[in-house]
């Protein structure tokens, strides 16, 4: 039985706007909303259809507190399942205040985080996969993110697990039953096949398994160190790489250049950029400090960025910058290394070809651009864009993204794993049994279909408050 | 004929939360909505109902965007009066943007600032005077503001206006009507009643004007200098008036402290506390200056605080705190002067009653306050109440704090008081007339029903995007 207090919550984000929602959810939902509700038409809300709106006003005794649209929802057609309705007020703190203490005082109870989509959960409404998805959905900035939170959330990745776990539940029983006739000797389950799936199941999670590196950084984003001596041009490298980006973003308030300067999406995927000082060798001590930092920058990237200012390959000779290059190679060998030559507008066609042929040899990617005059940019994106796998993505594979999943995944790998020895060492039942039950207790805490309140609390607290 | 192009705004605050809503009206609004929505029961949006709640997707050709719940108002019964939707997305700030940049391709076009409330003027769903309530309502943060404002966008103050424009009206046109017969000098409007009239306007136009005064500082909080030395506890005094206030702030996430301590609503009042250095006279240079500007802060502030500490009362004898409190009261004479004792549970009940006598016999407002113990800080409370004349406000009056409207009412009276002097010295009927006309066009500037596109630009200009 799930309890079924009313709970109320701010949905919008803080803050004032043109307008905000107060959600009620829970079995007096509607009879609350109702006792401080007054339509204009004079109609009672417990008795409207659901999915309806209502036009009317939030009163507190003889006071008006405002002007509001009442959103009507029943149980089990609502985001919960429950009885909901949603209140659209005039955006200010002061009224979403008002009207919330309001409720509270009806006999709602604050919602605590996350708690209207537990609810949706323990309603059946959705998995818990897919109620992770929600919270992934609502923190995702940028398209590779979104894509695959919007594939969870509809149950792309539930679907699949759920399948694979349907079989081994089936092959389970059929282990199982042969316990009840261990003295018989019987063989219900078909070893061959039970082999089978066995092998199906490790393929599909060591893939699952695979992808959350991949999913990782979609989630997180791809830090890039930009590696470069002072002046030589970074900020004026980031301006060109957000130039078309960010004239889309600040057509929505509230989104700040300083944000904006570090995460930068290209492609639909997140890139964070990591600004380190140079690495010119120095006598200086304090300078020598600032080496040891840029290579330790370097150490949390995945992909370097070496910007070279042309004008300073007249003063440096190529000769030098090679030995720095050279440098960043012998310490991150297995790290991708883009060197980016800026203000080629600057170069001769015969100095771009000598330091294309001097650097190429050291078999290091390159590529010449020109900020400013928004030369080269597009291809250094596209640069950006080929160390990552994304290859997943485009054939929308399920991908994981979140450290709850993978971890359940790479127990109920190990078990599987188990269950197959066991299977090719002629285990006995019952043993083996026991092993299939815990892969499938594994396979059940991805969807939710074995939870626990601890794990759940950990889920929710998670979530913002008023989803 | 109004531009009846679909717009389309956020109209929940910028930033993530758990839902947001993006509007759009216009006359392809639900047409729009519908192209870009897939319902899950296979709805098609133009066929439904005004007033009616939809779920489904948002999708972008093959690319589905996300799970959303579609709102239907079907113009006139919508807030704009044109049709409208509502759609209730997830409230990250990438969903939004990329909702909002597909209804701009499929034909939107971005709602300027208030917008929707203009198209609501101009669809005669609301008048000015109640449009801009609608911007006040959004922008109250307490609630003698709030009350204001409601009042306002219920018509309270349009409708005693739009009474008085309507009488004046009738008599306006009798008085051209006279101008007909000009030769036969017939009188068709009476001029005892027209004076009585005249009376009444220029009553109630009185009345409003001065409820600006109060109107005004409702709105904007009434400005509150606390005058004292450094150390004398100013910041433990503010703490202490916020108590419970503060508690009821922090339920809703996002407010945060920083507003609080300079604004602090006391019964629905709004005060904006001055913090100042005191005024205690000193030989150093750089000191004096610091009383000047005290002195500077005084003039701006309404009510001052002169706030005491008790243990300075021992150190500094009684008659130098008299000659101190005595300067501020000559420089200004007018303004509500409170003498604020903190402390008070370290003195003696002898000592109270010296210090009580010797200050109260210089005709000044004397608080007692353990600002730590909690005592006496309801009292300052009342104290600071009792200086603002809520009267109005208590009796549910129209009050003024738009300066717009203060402006017309001025030019109102002005042009009345001309009519009336006409009338006492037989002006001719039609430069009477003029002068009527000039006052009922200052009304109707008042509700809109006198407008231009500049006057509408300026109003709608201070709107939030979305409203």
């Amino acid at each position: 039985m799930i309890n079924q207090d009313s709970i109320v919550a701010l949905a919008t984000p803080s803050g004032a706007g043109a307008i905000a929602i107060i959600r009620i959810s829970g079995s007096e939902a509607i009879a609350i909303g109702n006792s401080v509700f007054k339509s204009i038409k004079n109609k009672d809300l417990t008795k409207q259809k659901t999915h309806t709106l209502h036009l009317g006003h939030i009163v507190d005794d003889a006071k008006t507190l405002d002007e509001v649209l009442v959103s009507v929802f029943k149980g089990p057609n609502s985001y919960t399942g429950e009885d909901t309705i949603e209140i659209s007020c005039h955006g200010s703190t002061y009224i979403q205040q008002q009207i919330i203490q309001l409720l509270l005082r009806k006999g709602c109870r604050m919602a605590d985080a996350g708690e209207f989509t537990l609810r949706a959960f323990l309603n059946g409404k959705l998995d818990l996969s897919q109620a992770e998805a929600v919270a992934d959905l609502i923190s995702s900035d940028n398209e590779a993110s979104h894509q695959i939170a919007m594939q969870q959330m509809r149950g792309g990745f539930s679907n699949e697990i759920a399948k694979l776990r349907e079989e081994l539940l089936n092959f389970a029983s059929l282990i199982e039953l042969e316990l009840d006739f261990a003295e018989e000797d019987v063989e219900f389950a078909d070893r061959t096949q039970f082999h089978e799936l066995l092998n199906r199941i490790e393929f599909v999670l060591k893939r699952l398994i695979d992808s959350f590196a991949v999913g990782n950084v979609i989630k997180n984003g791809i830090p890039v160190a930009i590696v470069g001596e002072p002046n030589v041009g970074k900020s004026t490298l980031l301006n060109a790489l957000l130039n078309e980006e960010r004239a889309i973003v600040s057509d929505i308030a509230g989104t700040t250049r300083d944000t904006i300067e570090d995460e930068l999406v290209i492609g639909g995927i997140g890139f964070r950029f990591i600004d380190t000082a140079g690495i010119r060798e120095t006598k200086d001590v304090v300078e020598s400090i600032g080496i040891k930092k840029t290579f330790e920058k370097i150490e949390q990237a995945q992909v370097v960025l070496y910007l070279v200012d042309s004008y300073e390959l007249s003063v440096v000779s190529l000769e030098a910058l090679k030995i720095e290059i050279e440098k960043v190679k012998n310490q991150f060998p297995l790290k991708p290394l883009l060197i980016v030559i800026n203000k080629m507008d600057l170069l001769s066609e015969e100095k771009i070809n000598l330091i294309e042929t001097q650097l190429t040899t050291h078999n290091t990617q390159l590529q010449f651009i020109s900020a400013k005059e928004n030369i080269g940019v597009e291809e250094l994106k596209n640069q950006l864009l080929s160390f990552v796998n994304t290859g997943a993505l485009r054939n929308n594979e399920t991908i994981v993204t979140n450290t709850r999943h993978y971890d359940s995944l790479l127990k109920a790998l190990d078990e599987i794993t188990k269950v197959k020895f066991g299977l090719e060492t002629n285990l006995s039942s019952d043993l083996m049994a026991l092993d299939i039950r815990e892969a499938l207790y594994h396979f059940g805490m991805i969807t939710g279909q074995v939870t626990n309140d601890e794990l759940l609390g950990n889920i929710f607290a998670n979530f913002c408050i008023g989803k």
